[in-house]
């Protein structure tokens, strides 16, 4: 048993007489005073499953009952593994204190593929920046999503119905070993446990099959580490799930949950309620990046652009931006402190996209991504917004400051509409972050300044450096900066200036 | 005396014994039925004016009286001219019926340079693309213009401080010789009245000082039939004036102005309340395109992006996009049929930013602007937006209609709020306009496609052309279009599509 990673005890017995997704089975792990319950699964072929994820080392005693039982012991020592990644406050980080910054790509049917075609998709992964990815449990049905897979969560029943209670034991091994080949590289699953592209009725079951079918889903994966659960791609296009239905999803998360994995519901157009208490995030699917900051504020908790469109030149309007514009997203997303998720679609001859399907990585962003990356790993803590205070630079030239002597510029930020206020910054908003004190980034996006400046503070110094984030070029244009510095700029678009305490 | 052209009675007479601003001198046109009452104007050393503009053509008497008198009779005879430009529904059009599509630029400090920059100007605004130029009567005090301008509107009283009731003759007859200038090169004068970016006091004056200033104004001007009254740049930034100080602005321009010239008001982050029956368009700054539709819908007006950003690299995020972008921000507008308002602000040596004070261009968006222009001009009428009907193209992949059968998409649209539609319509929408069923447009904007659609009318046929916004090509892909039809793009930004009927 190694701290932080599953452990797992395998028995042989009886099938189960009912349902074979909700097996009779328990276990009880204590270490020390600490006592923790967990369900075991069957897995088929008689056999039986109980997994448990230790976080402590220590001496642990385990008591499996039920339609199999066993006790015994065991010493959990430390493993290589940093635990869970949890949210705190607007960021991410493993248990244990290690930093973590999600930097996720999207392949939805990853697991569904053909063997060959999931082995290239893990070749790709190995020299990609990418340490989490969003994929499905459930199949996906859609435009370049025509091939049924090789498995279905479920058998049929007589009348060739799912019978989510006779789990299909080959389709979640082969599912499983998607997710721990992921881990083995370092990435987080980000789990869809529900969406609605799909011919085949998983998204139309009722209530009653989703709850059996999650709490088998839970039982057999929550152990693992390096899984999110991400309870829809879409969920306000589940039309046939209530907002109490997903109220219900969350609560069946909890039961079964007992180490308390990130959680998260991605929406369409309608926002899911993030200020439930459950999320543990915002997983989103919009471009409006100057807003990370208010919503950090309103919800209170690390904000994922999770589809900000893909790189790719399909039809759809969500998967046919450049390289250089998902770039520039994800610097949008990552100066301000949030967090942003690639894709690709490509058009390709063997229809596989990236996107839903995996294989090879044809677009030119991952490489950006990864120099950005670079640079988010090499700040000395988690970026947060930062407003720059510019009204020590400049204000406007005008004599005229109303009638009644309150300041007017505070009187008329108050009196404007949540639209004014994101029009303003849609025309005039920079992306502005800090690590405290130690460092300062601001993303100039579509701007192209001939002369850049930086207010920093007056009592440290700092190296001001001007990156080209595409052409991933740094050129160190200032040391010993402080307060209201000047520098030149190349009058070009996507720049970046970065200034560290020296 | 021309039909749409000014003609001017002046006469001589001793110098008003009050006012010098409001001269009594008042004279009466009559063309058959009609009578039409204007006030003339003292303009200095003994002489008097009154200004008038036929717009039709006749036999017409006048009478003036007053300071000074007098009667005649004239032929008014067809010109040359339109007349004024007016608006119709979501367009514009000379009140002939002469087609007008607004192609601005902004030069707000334009008649407040020495002749020799002035001179420049126009030279450059002959082979430049605009038929608008907004600018100043006031002078501007801001960054990058702290040049004194050699004449101001009134002279000072012996205490220094301005007297408005004493226009400064050497000013107006220098302003209006560049408005004139500007109408001779079909260059409407986009008249900015009131602006908040002042040191010299002209931005606090009192409201009956800022009565006497626009009537005197009013009675020079209004004859003039190229020129359009923009009551402010950025309104709300005019803190000293309340919003019934702008409703009197409006009443007053509406007692001068007998014949009707287009009125609207700027604002920088607050709108104006466009609903206004005096305001006959939106002159608005923001970069929010995807709305122009809604507005339209809103305020029943023709939508003008007066301030977009401007071509240049100065500090100031609103004056460093580049080239490309200010024309995608034209493309953006126009194809949904919008328009937008150029403008530029590249550093130089001698200080002169065209945004403000002129000169030569240095930019590489007029041409392309040009280009934009010579497409919009060669459509059949004007564009107005379409929403292409995409439902009949595809559908999501998915077998869940919800519960209770209604529509789910409709639901799901009619529960979301401005905020996600827009966020929604950021991420995805295109830029897509029509002319009936003669013409339709489709700007993809960041948008790649390597595959394009067009879902035309099936009992017409079209030709469809592959337009590079940037690169000014236009190739035809098809002919005999007619439906939904497919075509090859070459997924790249910047593409447009024109579809005109056979």
């Amino acid at each position: 048993m190694k701290q932080y990673e599953m452990f797992e005890l395998t028995f042989t017995g009886e099938p189960p007489q009912g349902s074979e997704a909700d097996a009779d089975v328990e276990a009880l792990f204590t270490c020390g005073d600490v006592e923790q319950k967990v369900k075991g699964f069957y897995a088929g072929n008689g056999t039986y499953k109980v997994r448990y994820l230790p976080r402590r080392c220590g001496s642990y005693t385990w008591k499996v009952y039920g339609a199999v039982s066993g006790e015994g012991c065991e010493e959990c020592v430390k493993g290589e593994g940093h635990g869970l990644v949890q949210a705190e406050e607007y960021h991410f980080r493993y248990e244990d204190g290690t930093a973590y910054v999600p930097f996720g790509t999207t392949i939805y049917a990853l697991a569904h593929q053909e063997e060959a075609l999931i082995r290239e998709t893990m070749e790709s992964l190995k020299s990609a920046p990418f340490n989490k990815v969003r994929h499905c449990i459930f199949p996906k049905s859609y435009e370049y999503n025509h091939n049924d897979p090789k498995y279905y969560p479920f058998r049929k029943d007589g009348s060739g119905k799912w019978d989510v209670s006779r789990p299909d034991y080959r389709f979640w091994d082969a599912f499983e070993k998607v997710v721990f080949e992921l881990g083995e590289m370092d990435i987080q699953t980000d789990l869809i446990l529900f969406h609605p592209y799909d011919r085949w009725g998983f998204a139309t079951m009722s209530m009653e099959e989703n709850e059996t079918y999650l709490r088998y889903a839970l039982r057999r994966l929550s152990a693992v580490p390096y899984i999110w659960w991400s309870m829809a791609n879409e969920y306000d296009l589940c039309f046939t799930k209530t907002l109490e239905d997903w109220a219900r999803i969350e609560e069946i998360i909890k039961e079964e949950d007992i180490y308390g994995h990130l959680l998260s519901n991605h929406y369409c157009m309608k926002f899911y309620d993030y200020t439930r208490e459950n999320l543990t995030h915002c997983s989103m699917q919009n471009v409006l990046f100057y807003k990370a900051d208010q919503w950090m504020k309103q919800f209170n908790k690390p904000i994922i652009y999770d589809e900000c469109c893909y790189e790719g030149n399909i039809q759809f309007s969500w998967g046919n931006i450049s390289a250089a514009e998902m770039v520039h997203r994800f610097w949008c997303a990552y100066c301000t402190g949030a967090f942003a998720t690639h894709g690709e679609t490509y058009l390709s001859e063997d229809d596989a996209l990236w996107w839903s399907k995996g294989g090879k990585l044809k677009g030119q962003s991952p490489a950006k991504i990864a120099f950005l990356r670079g640079i988010i790993e090499s700040l000395p803590s988690a970026l947060e917004p930062w407003m720059e205070p510019e009204h020590l630079l400049y204000g406007p030239d005008f004599n005229d400051k109303g009638k009644d002597g309150e300041n007017p510029f505070v009187k008329l930020h108050a009196s404007m509409t949540e639209m004014e206020d994101d029009a303003g910054a849609l025309k005039d908003k920079l992306f502005t972050g800090h690590c405290g004190k130690e460092a300062f980034i601001k993303y100039y996006g579509i701007h192209c300044p001939g002369r850049g400046y930086m207010i920093l503070p007056e009592k440290r110094t700092y190296k001001v450096e001007v990156i080209d984030t595409w052409n991933e070029t740094r050129e160190t244009v200032m040391e010993n900066a402080k307060g209201i510095v000047w520098f030149d700029m190349p009058g070009k678009e996507k720049m970046a200036v970065l200034a560290t305490a020296e």
